[in-house]
């Protein structure tokens, strides 16, 4: 199963289903392919105007260091200088808070990256999980 | 009438359904707001990598000088280094060539502007104010 | 009410009378709009040469996250890595010190932000919030 | 006569007036020092998003190369590859077409420049040019 865009937008309705589920802040949600570029993207009303940046930075963090970007702020915590250089390497792309979560089929393929920005990071992980478990896909926060 | 993100994501419904219509290569649709930053996008299956930076130039450039991305086209040639340096100074975020078209309400206030990329550029400028007009807005290719 | 650019001279006028009524050291002042985009800037005689990219990384992240700067420090303190890699993601247009005040309306829109630098952050603050009230808008500095 | 905010202020207003009673578009002014830092800056209401970073980049290129932007407009007729090359080196901060007029005193010493955007290039000229020299100093359009 490839990431369509016709899954992808089904990724962010559920996403933004789960938010206002939750009582979220307005979210902002971005979904990458595997080569991190965009496929699909939301920004609901009274989310601040750079929101997409964010969001883009978390999924394109955790495609470009093959975890989720939970895993790189537990490394950030370690060795913020090492995110500090990556981040530039990237030039600005990796957002290293919870959020940027990978997307694997059954077989274990990584196919894409949804990154949410909006509530907490807590919470905008809790959204991009239920969202890609919800399209039949694995979600790895970590 | 505001570019919620209701309408824009109407707008990119509309657009797409446009290049269907037509026969259209797959398209790239991205949607700002008035201040230049993303309300959503879309990349349909088959268009490739980066068609979402080339459609958010389209649209980001026409915002950043006031007009659509044919009129900066009509300027860049006649003075190609102007288009030039003034890519440089948006950070590239300028691509003159039809397809990046301002969104006016019915006061004539400028409420965003999409951008499409991925047919010939004309063909993309069509899809863009087709689906523009379709939400009871005004499209302003120049 | 929307911040016309007579009101952000107006602004710009009443942050650098309260300096001078306060007895601050030199200011720079920059009105940003809702999208982020320069209206009006002034830098007092004796600031130093980029005094006018610090009062507008103030004001535009502000905007970017949809907070005060006073807000983003907070959350710098928490997580340093967190806003140095978001300073990046805006290409270094966002300053974690307080004298970054978002603009609201009486409805409560967003109408722009006002960035100030020269004293201690406090005291530009104190300027900024000083300047948006006079001006019958409201200042949200966290 | 050093260039104080109060001349740098007093130059964009006149050079406003200068624009309003020509009956030109909106204009942007930026007023820069000798070493290319803002002084001052206004966008009039109806400016296009990003009129402050090519008016800026008309003041600054003028300030980099040491001659107006109309120069730098002519070097560009004839090696447009090296206007390209010399913003890229210069992060974007030039804009080779008129409307960059370089303000110098009355011992020939230059102060700063003004950049305009808005009207046509030449009537940006005019307008940059009307304000220094209703200052008592001298404009340097080429």
């Amino acid at each position: 199963m490839s990431l369509t865009y016709a899954l992808a937008q089904s990724i962010i309705t559920d996403a933004l289903a789960a938010g206002q589920q939750h009582g979220f802040k307005p979210l902002t949600v971005v979904v990458l392919d595997a080569g991190g570029h965009v496929i699909a993207a939301a920004r609901q009303d009274g989310a601040s105007n750079n929101r997409f940046e964010i969001a883009q930075g978390k999924a394109y963090g955790a495609l470009a260091l093959g975890m989720g970007s939970r895993a790189i702020m537990e490394r950030a915590e370690q060795q913020a200088y090492f995110i500090a250089a990556a981040t530039a390497t990237l030039g600005g792309r990796l957002i290293p808070v919870p959020g940027g979560v990978l997307i694997r089929d059954s077989d274990g393929i990584i196919q894409g990256a949804v990154g949410i920005s909006g509530d907490s990071s807590d919470n905008d992980e809790t959204a991009a999980s239920t969202a890609i478990e919800a399209s039949g896909l694995t979600a790895q926060v970590d």
